[in-house]
């Protein structure tokens, strides 16, 4: 009980050491984070994506560093990385990061790579996040890397989601990906100095209004010619565009614009109740990331190794499909 | 019954509707794939995947084409998109592909995108790439739009497995990936006719260097000033390192010489006995994800909808922690 006592307390390296329970889901973990869950749910979660090259490790921390220095925010950046199931990915980014924010006691930086499956990492990351919670930062970034799918369903369970984008990604038709655009609250069009941000922009909205429902709702004339009115006209019904803001993070470039815009998508989310469905969406993730584990796991401790190793063969001979084989499994786990 | 005698004589049509029926998990689906199963493991299953950018699908395309004019070789493509879990993502890039490849009736192509969980992408995968092998397609390219772990997960199944990297992304640190690098067998970098192509390969063999087991134990050495001595003592101890080879895939340069690399490795995996050990892995992952899917949905239908609604209302006034609600779903079910 000592850990989650020092975590409430401020006490950074016991934050450390709780967040490596966390992510090895040692049973210190899991009744720390059981203690903690009450102190959790005053964090505001920016959730941030995108492809690699666009620069979001750079515009997590300048934005990190913008609400240092305008409000007494205390912050803290998960990134996590699932492309490297194998080592440290994260590393390299972090280090770098760690020049412009290190030394400053109210930012707290902690560096994810996938250990074993998905789930666990989704599993791992929410518990991390309620940790930070518990501790006190007001403010904690959720930055994946790399966009797979996987990032994405992390990203979404931010309570505002960005979606960073750069020009020159876009010659490959599959940079700008329409799945994305969808979970996207703001879209920030990163190395905006660069040229082809015009082409990259024009993109962009073209492909907001084929794939994002309210946007699409808006019908052609939605975001470029009229969107002033039809912009007025959905905040009148309480629908949020995602809005397209450009930054050069590497300069500090429109952190600060959207900083604001980040702070009117809280507003409107506070206004229309979407806090508190998001809220109830992401516990809901995470129960049933974590019934997924506890069932395999619990499955797999009952099924005998033989039995399971002789399924595998008779699969490898094909003498029985992968369906037939785990109706068998099942059927025989069941007798007994 | 029908479906699947269609499909084993050659039906394009009955191939598609199956392929449909797999997607959606239905019985008759899962029904076709069990009698389908004994007629599959003769196809060769070709991986590729890299970052967006990196000119994946034009590759592909190519590799196809050139696998028709030089063998006759029926070939299908397999494009998953886990990055789309809302709309076709995948449609634009495959109506690119469609004008080179179209009208040849010895390929076929396949979009998918996510149908709801990710294990249920891997698993309906797993089934789509079983039904062309059983309709007897030689060679199908699993093609993975985008750079996750899901992605990743995927396309190392394959028994020769392209990572695709492309000059100029790689000013981002985390362009190249050393968990991606480890679960190539061959790398390919693309646009090699770009700026930059240099510098990326360096930083490719660097990264091989620390990341990839076999290269790494060859030392500092290793790949560079004395590969050729270092390659032939691991040739002779039965070991892949994994060579790259420049391409140019919008023009067809360096295609054959890839589609040559190719061939070294499956001959260096039927000499090794590796394509079993992949065969089997394969099977394996397939059989937990079918197990998973099982075991979360059987547990679903016992559980009544009030009682988990109760939970989640519990868990969102924070009365009760993730792991507590878990177990208290979980107690209660065995009770019953």
């Amino acid at each position: 009980m000592v850990l989650q006592k020092s975590v409430l307390a401020g006490d950074r390296l016991a934050l450390a050491r709780l967040l490596t329970e966390i992510e090895n889901d040692s049973s210190a973990g899991r009744k720390a984070l059981n203690a903690l869950f009450k102190h959790t749910g005053k964090a505001y979660l920016i959730g941030v994506t995108g492809a690699t090259g666009t620069g979001k490790s750079t515009l997590v921390s300048q934005l990190a560093l913008h609400y240092r220095k305008t409000a007494p925010s205390r912050v803290a950046i998960v990134a996590v990385d699932p492309t490297s199931p194998f080592t440290g990915g994260a590393v390299l980014g972090d280090r770098i990061r760690m020049r412009e924010l290190s030394g400053d006691a109210e930012v707290f930086i902690r560096s994810m790579a996938t250990r074993g499956s998905l789930g666990g990492l989704a599993a791992a990351t929410a518990g991390v996040v309620q940790a930070l919670d518990a501790a006190g930062y007001e403010l904690i970034f959720i930055e994946t890397v790399g966009a797979g799918q996987s990032e994405v369903e992390i990203a979404k369970l931010a309570h505002t989601t960005l979606v960073v984008e750069a020009p020159g990604l876009g010659d490959d038709v599959q940079a700008i990906k329409a799945g994305i655009l969808e979970i996207a609250d703001i879209l920030v069009l990163n190395k905006a100095d660069r040229p082809g941000v015009e082409a990259a922009e024009r993109a962009l909205l073209g492909m907001l209004k084929l794939g994002h429902p309210v946007v699409r709702s808006l019908g052609h004339h939605g975001r470029t010619e009229k969107s002033g009115a039809a912009e007025a006209d959905l905040a009148a019904k309480d629908e949020w565009i995602p809005p397209i803001r450009r930054t050069v993070a590497t300069e500090g470039k429109g952190v600060a614009e959207l900083a604001e815009t980040i702070a009117a998508h809280r507003a409107h989310l506070e206004k229309t109740g979407g806090r508190q469905r998001r809220e109830r969406a992401r516990l809901q993730n995470e129960l049933e990331a974590l019934l997924q584990d506890r069932l395999v796991s619990g499955w797999r401790k009952k099924v005998g190794n033989k039995e399971y190793r002789h399924m595998l063969d008779k699969l490898l001979a094909r003498e029985i499909s992968p369906h037939q084989a785990v109706e068998t499994l099942l059927d025989g786990n069941l007798r007994k």
